[in-house]
Parts: structure tokens; C-alpha cells; sequence
């Protein structure tokens, strides 16, 4: 059954020598590539958007890393460099640093060629996370019953991912396997993830989808017979509080208030040790035209403020349970079923 | 003090013979003025939303009858027409049907120059919309305390009304009166009147406005101090469930988790006294292209759905009073205070 689940696209190409970005930004009215030949260059697309979500985030800066070693012949230098530009991109995501960390650890340790160690493992943490995302869909089928309305958030799929996807991965699989019957997906404001890339993964992948507007979402949940909400994540405290997709934290108070399994979909590399609870989450803030932008006349300045938090947190209290490529858990997490 | 609270814009104006509508549809990037010598036209600008607002609804929809009137001599065909060519515009706001059942009670009833009892009648709805709109600005200071953050929702100032506005004008009057510290403003989606029209009006009375998107509500009222929520209504029923722009009872039920006073602030024109509860309230859909037409490429069709509906019912157990022009009500309207 997994290979019916075919990739329905692919966010990075890896030639052996250079990264080629689908730019998702210019997504879904055109296919444009980006040609990534330095860390900096990758660098770039991820703090532009060109390229996004947390585990493709991890995957293109471990090929960044490995640009970086392949053209300086992995001199020590090049490859702290090249870390640490490429940890400065984007905070909030947590599996940008469990590659950059491993990466440095293994440039630290290797003996020989690095440089072929650092490729080999870059092109590993892509295809980890491909065969974490069919582990996900595998475990999310088994919450599933037949004829789900899953509301999902964001884009989680296989662009955001080195498979299938994480939340959407989970749909797109239970589609597949006759569990899902439809799929409702917000805008996702203010980049529109949800309007521009999952809409068009559904379609691609021929998920009956509807889209609504971040602000439609109570409406709908009182309304639509909504069986499950599952979305994503950018990084997971110890205790299971979340950061994701800013407007994922109302999501799971209104799933709550209507009384709707709440699920967040996310590969092991997403689990932050280091944090005990979401209280010291770093949350990203983002330009202002990235909101102002879609309105002519609109410009922030001495007239008035914009708030664009990336993120929000949403405490574990909220969340039924977490699909991972290592099973269903439930918070504190010392048990798997 | 009343009289320092300036009208920082009309949205209509009526010289006598002729209605001028500012397209609400191109601010704040240009001012535009639409020339309406027709109910048709009228009727046209209420459907196209270049004059949106429940409570301008109904005063333009009066100035739309006066203008068939006008130009018919004022048969009684005419007038019939009219009223019902107006009635047709869009269906959830009750101003709209308070205005157009007045002048239809009015147009049989009246002996004389019936044409100039109908124009004296929709200015009298202009002015009374007006008066209505300081009274709820005077009975919403009476709620207020020193150092009020106020998040609000959608347009509802001096564009949605004749006078100040019905939330936004409580918020603004407050700000005369050293009550209200600063405003939060939601984008609103699809069409951005909190964006493009809140922000703008905030901006022109100098009053300190931060914009943000729809999602980012919980986000907000989880870290910011948040002291109240004060929208508008576009329909209320006898037993206070009120119908407001889509997104209003995602807010209310927010409010409600973080314990936050929310009110709806309408004149009593919104309040349909033939509806017992919201169950019944019409809900306009709105065309998917609202929503896709801000995406390149993005065009709804055979691969996936839209789902736009205008607006949504707010249960009256989530709202915590109502400013209105007769003062602060409480469900099920048998006390004011």
C-alpha cells in the first residue's frame, strides 16, 4: 500500500554537486527552480520562504553544509561557517538544528574524506525523513475510521518534507487507504501556505479539498461535521507544548470547544530535548509587508503597527495525541501505543 | 466632548438629487467616488461591496428608493421595485430590511408629495444612524477604565455607518476620552476591512492601531494584555445571537478561554425582533474567487472547493453585553443598565 502513495512533488533536488530549490513562493502559479551552488545561497531561500516547513528546513541546510564542504575542500572553517549562517535563518524550527547539530558533531569526529562523510549525510537526514513520513501515515491510518473530514493547517506535505509529509502525508495516506473522504484546509495567513500549496497538493494528488479562511474555522467546526484536526510542527518541549504555524494555537482551543480530536503530525527530529516546556520557545517575527503587502495603500510606519509572530505555542493540554514516525504518543511521552 | 470626536470620513454623500459612495473597495490606496443616480446603481455598489457596513447598508439602500423616487416621479411601482431591487442585495444585515420596511410602510401610507417624504425619510435614517452611534459611543465609555487595549474586528467606524461607527466608534470616542490606550486590529479576510478600513480610520484619528491576521487572535490574546473585544453586528436575534462578519465567533469563543469581556456594539435597527434565536439567520456565500483571486495561479474549479461564507452566528451565552443606542443590554434584552 505505501507505494501507492506517490511523491506528488518534490521541494529539493540534490545533483551530487549542487541544490535545486523549488521556489514555493512562486507556487501554484509557476514552477521555478533555484539553482543553490553555497550555504549562503541556501541560506537565503530558507530565510526568503523560497523554501519552508520544519523538516525540509533541517534537509536543505544539511545540503547547504555540505556545499559549503564540497567547495571548500572541508576545511574546518568553511564548515563552522556554513553552520552557523545557516542556523541564523529561521529559530523556530527545531529540525534545522538537530541536522546543523549532527553535522557539526560528525565534522568534529570524521577522519578521511569529510567532505564525502558530510554529503552522505545529508543525502541520509533526506531520506530518514522520507521513511519517517510513510512511519507517520502508517501510524496516523491506524487512528483513523472510515469517512474522515480532517481539517488541516498550513502546508505539511510533500513540501514541507523529504516525503509524503507529515499532517498531509497522514491524509494523503488515509485517502489512499479509503479512511479519508475530505480534506479542509485553511488560507494560512499572511503567506498563504495552506491556499497555495496544500490546495494544490490535494489537487495534484486528487484529495477532494475545500479551502476557507483562518477566520471561517469556528464556523466551520459548528457546522461541517469535522471528524479530526491535524497539523504539523516546528518544535516539540518534553512536556509535548507546540510550536507551529501561528493560528495553530486557536485551532486546538476551537477544536476543543467543539470537542474534536486535536493531532499534531511531526518526525522524532522535531523533539527538542533541551526544552522542558514551551515557555522558552522561540517565537520568529516577521516583516511587516509580509502582511501589508496584499493591500495597495498599506504601509506600516508611524500611522500604525503590524504583529506577525510566525509561530504560536499550544500547550499539550490541547492535543490528543502526536502522530510520529515512532508511533501514536501521549503526553509526557513515556508511553507508545 | 462629543463634539471633539470628528468624523474622520463619510462614506456617502447625498446632495439632494444624487448619492455619492466612496468604493470602500479601493481604499486605502485611492479615494474613489461612485456617482449613484439609480436604485440599480445603488443596489450595485451595496452587492459589489464598494459601500459595505450593515448600518451604511441601510442608509444608502433608503437614499436607493429615494433615487427611484426621484427619477419616477414616484409611482408606486417604482418605489415597489426599488424596494425590492434593493432587498435583494445582500441578505444577512437587518439595517438593510429595517430601512427598506419603513419606506414601504411610509411610500403606502403617505398622502402629498410622496417623493419628498421618502427623501426626507432616508435622511432621517442617515442622521439617526448618526445620533445612535454617539449614544453607543456614550454607553460603551460608561464600560470603560483608564489603559483599555482593545482588540476589535472587521470595519465598523465611520465607513460603516453615518456617524462614528457603531465598535470602532465606542473605541474611538473612548480614546477622546482618555479611556482607551490602543486598538488591535484583525485583517479580516477575504476582503481586509479591518486592513484596509480600521487601520486606516484609526490612523486618520491618530489613534495607536496594531494590525494583525485573523489567526493570530489566540496568539494575541494569550500574550498581550488584552482588556476587552468590541465588535459589530450585522443581524441580532430577540434572544441576543447575533450574526457578524465570518471570524466573530472564533473571537467570542477565544475570548471566552482567556476570560475576556466581549461585546457587540449595534443600533437597535440591527435587532430583527421576527427571529427568535440566530438559527434561522440567511448567511450570504460569497464567490470562491474573494478568496482566490489573492493567489497567482490559484482558481477554484473541478480539482478543489471553496468555501466563503460572510458571515457567522455568535450564541448570546458568549457575549457579554451589548452597547447599544438605548444602552448597555444584557440577554434576553429585559434589563438595561
Amino acid at each position: 500500500v505505501f507505494d501507492s502513495v506517490k511523491r506528488v512533488v518534490t521541494p529539493l533536488r540534490w545533483d551530487g554537486r549542487e541544490l535545486w530549490i523549488l521556489d514555493q513562493r512562486k507556487l501554484p502559479g509557476r514552477i521555478v527552480w533555484i539553482r543553490a551552488r553555497t550555504a549562503e545561497q541556501t541560506a537565503r531561500a530558507i530565510e526568503s520562504l523560497a523554501v519552508r516547513g520544519a523538516p525540509v528546513i533541517g534537509i536543505a541546510a544539511a545540503y547547504g553544509v555540505a556545499l559549503a564542504a564540497l567547495r571548500s575542500g572541508a576545511t574546518a572553517q568553511s564548515i563552522t561557517h556554513a553552520i552557523e549562517r545557516l542556523a541564523r535563518t529561521r529559530p523556530t524550527g527545531y529540525n534545522l538544528f538537530h541536522a546543523l547539530n549532527g553535522l557539526r558533531l560528525l565534522a568534529a569526529r570524521s577522519r578521511g574524506n569529510i567532505t564525502a562523510a558530510i554529503v552522505r549525510r545529508a543525502v541520509k537526514i533526506h531520506r530518514d525523513d522520507a521513511r519517517s513520513c510513510l512511519q507517520m501515515a502508517k501510524a496516523g491510518a491506524a487512528l483513523m475510521r472510515k469517512g474522515e473530514r480532517i481539517l488541516t493547517y498550513c502546508n505539511t506535505g510533500a513540501l514541507a518534507t523529504g516525503g509524503i509529509g507529515t499532517a498531509l502525508g497522514v491524509i494523503h495516506f488515509g485517502y489512499q487507504t479509503g479512511k479519508v473522504a475530505e480534506v479542509f484546509a485553511c488560507e494560512t495567513r499572511p503567506v498563504g501556505q495552506g491556499a497555495r500549496l496544500t490546495v494544490w497538493e490535494c489537487a495534484q494528488a486528487g484529495i477532494p479539498c475545500t479551502l476557507l479562511c483562518d477566520n471561517m474555522v469556528a464556523s466551520l467546526l459548528s457546522t461541517k461535521k469535522i471528524s479530526r484536526v491535524i497539523v504539523g510542527a516546528d518544535r516539540i518541549a518534553r512536556n509535548g507544548d507546540t510550536s507551529n504555524k501561528i493560528g495553530t494555537l486557536q485551532l486546538a482551543l476551537l477544536a476543543r470547544a467543539y470537542r474534536i480530536p486535536f493531532h499534531i503530525a511531526a518526525p522524532f527530529s522535531t523533539f527538542d530535548g533541551s526544552l522542558r516546556s514551551g515557555k522558552a520557545m522561540p517565537i520568529e517575527q516577521r516583516p511587516p509587508a509580509e502582511i501589508t503587502g496584499w493591500y495597495d495603500g498599506l504601509s506600516a510606519g508611524k500611522n500604525f503597527e503590524v504583529w506577525n509572530p510566525a509561530f504560536d505555542v499550544t500547550p499539550a493540554k490541547l492535543i490528543t495525541s502526536y502522530i510520529t514516525d515512532r508511533g501514536i504518543l501521549h503526553p509526557p511521552f513515556d508511553r507508545a501505543d
